[in-house]
């Protein structure tokens, strides 16, 4: 249950990182070393939840790939 | 050996981060929101971690909790 509402929070906690640059297109303060470190880290782990076949883990990761990848589009884009 | 990459990856990710935020105090493209729901999942992880005794899973977002809580106090003191 606690791991549960962790799993929520901490992927859908870039929902609002994602609107704002998108609102603002402000990125001047987000780390390109981040998301590119962590565009790369959850692809792994969707790879890693395809080969242990843990569904819950490929759909957190799938989740949080999309708005992770729209952050670092807009940091390349709008830097 | 996969997901043992993706879990350095996404723990360390924050580091640059964090880094940028202590040494640029510009905290303007990053979300309030993001932070304020990623440091409590974070938390929750750990606690989630002590109940089921996994210590990797611990240690890895004990590591994020450090980061995050410092990107946190930035954007909350430089917004």
């Amino acid at each position: 249950m606690i791991g549960t509402i962790a799993a929520i929070l901490t992927t859908l906690s870039f929902l609002p990182q994602a609107y704002q640059v998108i609102k603002t297109k402000d990125t001047s303060g987000i780390s390109l070393g981040m998301y590119t470190m962590f565009v790369l880290g959850v692809f792994l782990w969707i790879i890693h939840g395809w080969n242990v076949q843990d569904y819950n883990l490929i759909g957190a990761n799938a989740i949080t790939f999309v708005f992770a990848i729209i952050i670092l589009s807009y940091k390349i884009k709008y830097k």
